[in-house]
């Protein structure tokens, strides 16, 4: 079967896509049910009708575009990713599992490819925790992960629910109707880039996952006592902002202290109150993202938080409330899956990488309902959420091609 | 002369006020030039109108209500402070000594008073540095401390200019007619809550100042690198915040090891870039108050903090680029104003402290132009810039009676 990519295609849906954005471009900025997603979404939806695929949305808006195998019954193959981007961040995070997915479904249709199994392209809801510090919330649900008690619990940095967000985006029906019954998926195959330097570096074009790593996420909220900068002297303060720097230092202490190249710990939100050049801060919300693949690495860091909270509770007399966001055990992969991937590789002579993947996917969950594989392609100097973040045409086309010629083999014909 | 204080009326308008604010009671945020912050100003010019006080306005703002002596080319007698509030604070900072001031000069009336020099009620421009980053707008320009020019320069961080931000409140004219003419206040008083502990410790109902601090501003952006926090490993990052807690962290370190309790270091401005939980922070913006009553020591701190940068940018790889919003020296009282204070203190038989400031003030710059003092009076717990900063009645009575009196003896009749 000759598979032909329409790569020019591709880059300029890629292009269209980034230009659904609240930032300046090249920066993305695509937050969960804002007019700018519900925008992008309309114009995925309708790519994937012009392809001839069925869409459905779940009451979450994780968004399914069926193409019906001859055996409708049998548990379908699955692929797809996210579009939702964090503030400021670039354009190739989640979309080219997105946008390459599609391409891939209509390379097979234009191959005169005919499945016995259903192939779907799935677009996951909010991978990035941005907008309720949950991530991979569409995931999660669909995975049974998340229960919609816990799910109708979560709520926005201004208080609104999921619950009422979702309804006001148009998403209705119960959070009951969103996971997705066992076998559901007879396989799942993410394409993504790296976001990490290895396949860049060792110049290889392709990395197949075998395992993704376990990130843990706390949110401390810590409460001080204001006052005049200029009238409250040095030992009578509770000083919220210095107690949540030790904190962080404390954190980034224990992350390389592992002396795992794996271990990465992050305080990438701090929100200092009332935020003012004179007045002592009194409260603060700190933020940290504790990763590895090794879960008693991870939580030796999150212990050191927690150590670290307690130090200064007793230093600074600040009062730290700690909730843990989440804490997911990592995953791995299929091997009938991995195996699929290394047979498309071989049938284009292409050399893959087998990696771990530091950052965290949608299909950490779906690994825990069908047989789950992860493919990597390179991206510029390992970077992503950032404007600058970049994967090669040629990259991106040899990825869809790989998936494209796997999913094939995993729906059958 | 029997000088009567009319305490209800007082306190009613001082909770009328504080009813001018953007964010919940009991908390005020009140900013330069918001509607919010002009609403006020008109409640204030209605009241000066009511007392039979002539308003006037200077091109930035800063709103003079005269009443005008049989000597009108002597040098007016001058009392004031500022209204504008930073984000969630209280009630009585630079309120008690407008709202107090206008009191004064009607207590005065109602007494038949009828004074020689003209007695000028004067409501400062912006005494906190919220939005231009500056303290002391308006007595700043007043006392020519800051040019025209440079006060040009000055932008909120919407990147708006003070030139913008003015005319679109309504304040028109050249800046160059805002500095005073040399002799213009004969003499000048602020009367304000001592936003320290003090007083109320000491159970002593007035403060006299003698001297007050002298503060440094500094603005620091710290630009590292992002990425995401998955995959970005620890030692190949180039963190912003983290440069930031430490250098935050040598602040208060280094105004600790000078042993003087009048030394003090603030960190109350730390915003992150992009602030997501899963991305590495690229930029940062830290701004620091550092205050002493010693010039040499409070610059011994300022030295600190360009080392702890200088050992960031080593460190992490960091950029930082760092900006003295204002250092200034320290300000002395004027014998004779103090005198005159001494003297109305005797007159009602009021025990009084003779004080430092470390608290900013408009006096700091008025004490450039004409012979100044302060009046404090005690506040609960020495809080202030916060929501339950309070001053009793009876406290803000006496020196409101305090005030009047002196201003009587300064202004001649």
């Amino acid at each position: 079967m000759d598979i032909r990519i329409d790569i020019d295609r591709l880059s300029r849906e890629l292009e269209t896509l980034a230009s659904f954005t609240d930032s300046l471009p090249p920066s993305v900025t695509r937050v969960l049910y804002t007019p700018t997603d519900l925008a992008a979404r309309e114009y995925l939806k309708g790519l994937c009708r012009e392809a001839g695929l069925e869409v459905r949305e779940d009451p979450l808006g994780n968004t399914f575009a069926c193409w019906i195998g001859e055996d409708p019954q049998a548990g379908a193959v699955g692929t797809g990713s996210h579009i939702d981007a964090i503030p400021h961040a670039g354009r190739y995070d989640g979309t080219v599992g997105v946008l390459g997915g599609l391409e891939a479904l209509r390379a097979l249709k234009s191959a005169g490819f005919r499945p016995k199994r259903s192939l779907e392209l799935l677009i996951f809801t909010s991978e990035e925790p941005t907008r309720f510090g949950i991530g991979c919330l569409g995931s999660r649900m669909l995975s049974g992960a998340l229960s919609p008690e816990a799910a109708r619990k979560l709520e926005d940095k201004d208080g609104k629910t999921l619950e009422e967000a979702r309804w006001e985006a148009g998403f209705l029906g119960e959070l009951e109707e969103v996971p997705l019954p066992k076998g559901y998926y007879s396989a799942f195959v993410e394409l993504h880039i790296e976001q990490g330097p290895i396949l860049e570096r060792q110049q290889i074009p392709l990395g197949v996952v075998t395992a993704i790593a376990a990130p843990a996420s706390l949110r401390l909220i810590i409460e001080g006592e204001g006052g005049h900068a200029g009238a409250v002297l040095m030992h009578e303060r509770h000083d919220a902002f210095l107690a949540a720097a030790e904190i962080a230092l404390a954190a980034e202490a224990a992350a390389r202290a592992t002396g795992a190249p794996d271990t990465v710990a992050t305080s990438g939100v701090c929100e200092v109150f009332p935020g003012a050049i004179n007045s002592v801060p009194s409260l603060v919300r700190l933020e940290l993202d504790i990763r590895d693949i090794d879960l008693l690495r991870r939580d030796g860091v999150v212990n050191a938080v927690y150590k670290a909270c307690e130090a200064q509770r007793k230093k600074r007399g600040v009062h730290i409330g700690l909730e843990v966001l989440n804490a997911d055990p990592p995953a791995h992969s299929s091997p009938k899956v991995v195996e699929a991937l290394d047979r498309a590789c071989a049938a284009y002579g292409l050399n893959y990488l087998t990696m771990v993947s530091r950052a965290y996917h949608d299909s950490l969950f779906m690994a825990r309902i069908a047989p789950t594989a992860m493919l990597f392609i390179p991206c510029k100097n390992g970077w992503s959420h950032r404007p600058d973040e970049y994967a090669a045409p040629e990259h991106i086309e040899q990825g869809v091609r790989v998936l494209a010629h796997a999913l094939a083999e995993l729906a059958g014909s």
